[in-house]
Formats: structure tokens, C-alpha cells, sequence
């Protein structure tokens, strides 16, 4: 063998990244080694860091170092609107539209039953908790009045959404869901049928 | 900002891996953090092992561990045949064809003007003292009798080997150049031109 097992370890370790195969990780660990020293430096340490430091806010359930993340701790936020997103990410996509001022929930996954993702796996429960009037004076004062669901239109996304409006028909918040509808910019010849299906549906 | 710090900065170290944008960084901290603290935990230790443990192989330059890497010092390789290679990953690629069994020169790189890398970043200076009589004793006491050239069949990787062969002209070796042709399983309809017109120059 003429590769070394310290490059060996490191391009394995590369896979448990999403979307890195074998290939990509061993083009990855040869580059770190080749070129940016200081990068896989400061990667482990930011790895190293993340693990300790990161938690899940009690009150949203995102990624956060505290026990409240600094969206729900900030009384400028609506606190009668809770919108529900698949993730971190996607409730940062959100954010950067700056178009909502309420508070968040992040499911930290997506029902997915082929993968053994259930109701139970990407706690709504506690989404439920933090609807309830009882679960929700824990977290504030004010009720929530309006839940979005904000899950991906994707299979899965659609799904969970479609799981969530169901399980809340019997408590007093309305429910929404973000509207489907042609990509701001697109002409409609390129857009695919479904989408213009739906456009026409939630027409306003 | 709702986002934590150390997933900022997890999601930024992220981005020192080639071809890792802002939002697959934000995809693969996510995944670490909600699924994989494990495969996290792991990547750090081997980032940190392959920084403090790597180093070049005095002979052929390649990543290894100790002063000569494994091949370089397998007294069963052929030890008058040189394939100089750009990356670790290709001569991976060449040993799994297990079609050669001769030394390897790694450049480490390749000629790439308009990154600012010249014959001197790409370590063509190591490879003549690898190949010239006074060089090849110190490593081995059979002088190298052919050079083949087998960096990627790119613009950058063919100027490399021409830069190379005309470097090398006036040594005593010969100097060859792996065969660009129609990859072994395709049909002809469906080969690039270009292709096609190097399998007519360089067909047997």
C-alpha cells in the first residue's frame, strides 16, 4: 500500500459528510494536506468545538450554546406566530428574507417512514407542548395564534406539513401553510406543470 | 442572529474543502450536529492526525508517514521506470489498474500559470535531481531508463508533460506519455471528436 493510513483515516473520516464519497473525500484530504494545513487546523478545532458547545434550544429545539436560542429570548419577536421548519438551515433561509417576525420551531428532520422517521422521531410532541396553553406559558406569556408550516414542498416536507395540520385541527391556533405558487422571476413556459397546477390553485 | 457561533464557525471551516459552497457547509454542519457527533468527533481526530503526522517522501514526494513511502522503498518495484503522477489520488487510480509496477514521482500539483504555479511551485527541480545520474544514486543505485508522464489529460496537465518532456530531453531516459484514446466499453457515436481524432494519431 502506498498511501499512508494517517491519509487513509482522514479520507474515511471525509465520508460522513452528506454528498462525500470516496472520491470526493480522498480529492478533500489530499488537498487539507497539500494546500491548507491551517484549514484542517482550524476544521478539527471548529469540529471539536461544535460537539461540545452545541444544544438544543429548549424552547424551539434549534441548534444553540444556550438554553434558549437568541430568536425565542427576543421579546421584539411576534409571539403569537410559530413557524415550523425542517431545519437550521432552512429557518436561516427564511430569515434572511426578512418577511417574518414571529418565532420559530425546528423540527430537526422531516417524516420520512422509509428511513424510520416518524411522528415520535422528529418530536412533535414537543411542537405540541410548545402549542398547548400549558406548554406554552412554560415558554411565555402569550399564546400562539397562528402556526406556519414552513416544511419543505418536497414528498417528505409535504407529508410531515400535511401530519402536523392534521394533529392540530383540535387546538385554537390557525394553521398555514406558505403558498405554492411560480418562482418570483421565471417565466411560466419554463416552469414545470405542477407548479403552475398549484399556482393556479392557491391563486390569490 | 439566531444562529449559534459554533455552528457559524463549524459551517465556515466547512468551506475550506474544495468544492463546499456556503450552503453544502450549512448542510454537512447540520448533519454532523443532529445526526453524527460521533463522525464529527472522528473527522477532527483524523484532521488533526494527518496534519501532525504527514510528510513527504524524500524520494518521490508523495504523502507518507516516514521518510520514504511504501513503494518507494519495495525493493519487488520495478526500479528503472518513473510514472510522474500530479496527486496522491492518481496514482492511486494507476495502482489499483495494477498494470504498472514501477516508481511514481508525485508533482504535487500541476503547471497552472494563471494560479501563479510555475515549473518551480510544481517541484520540477526535485524530479530532475530524482532522475539525473548524481540524484538516482542517492536514491537507489539503478538509474531510471524510461520517464512516463501520466498527469490528467486537462490543458494544465498536458502542459505540464510537455513542459516536463522538453525539461527532460537531454537526460539519457526515455520518455513516454500515457495513450489518449476511446475509454475502453464506450461506443464511437458517443466519443467526443477530439477524442476520437487523438485515437486516429495515436492508434497501433
Amino acid at each position: 500500500m502506498a498511501k499512508p493510513s494517517a491519509l487513509e483515516n482522514l479520507t474515511q473520516a471525509l465520508q460522513c459528510l452528506p454528498g462525500v464519497g470516496v472520491k470526493s473525500a480522498a480529492r478533500m484530504a489530499f488537498h487539507l494536506m497539500q494546500q491548507d494545513t491551517a484549514g484542517a487546523k482550524a476544521l478539527a478545532r471548529a469540529l471539536d468545538d461544535a460537539v461540545v458547545r452545541l444544544r438544543h434550544c429548549s424552547c424551539c429545539y434549534t441548534l444553540t450554546e444556550d438554553v434558549q436560542c437568541a430568536t425565542c429570548v427576543d421579546p421584539a419577536r411576534d409571539q403569537t406566530q410559530l413557524c415550523v421548519v425542517e431545519t437550521p438551515a432552512d429557518q436561516a433561509a427564511l430569515e434572511r428574507t426578512r418577511a417574518y417576525n414571529g418565532l420559530y420551531f425546528v423540527l430537526m428532520g422531516k417524516l420520512s417512514p422509509l428511513d424510520g422517521v416518524g411522528p415520535r422521531e422528529i418530536g412533535l410532541k414537543r411542537l405540541f407542548d410548545r402549542i398547548s396553553p400549558e406548554g406554552d406559558e412554560r415558554v411565555s406569556g402569550t399564546p400562539i395564534q397562528e402556526v406556519i408550516l414552513a416544511t419543505n414542498f418536497t414528498a417528505e416536507g409535504e407529508a410531515t406539513a400535511h401530519v402536523i395540520g392534521q394533529a392540530l385541527k383540535g387546538l385554537p391556533v390557525r394553521v398555514t401553510r406558505l403558498s405554492r405558487g411560480v418562482p418570483v422571476g421565471s417565466e411560466l413556459e419554463y416552469v414545470d406543470v405542477g407548479t403552475i397546477a398549484h399556482s393556479f390553485i392557491d391563486r390569490r
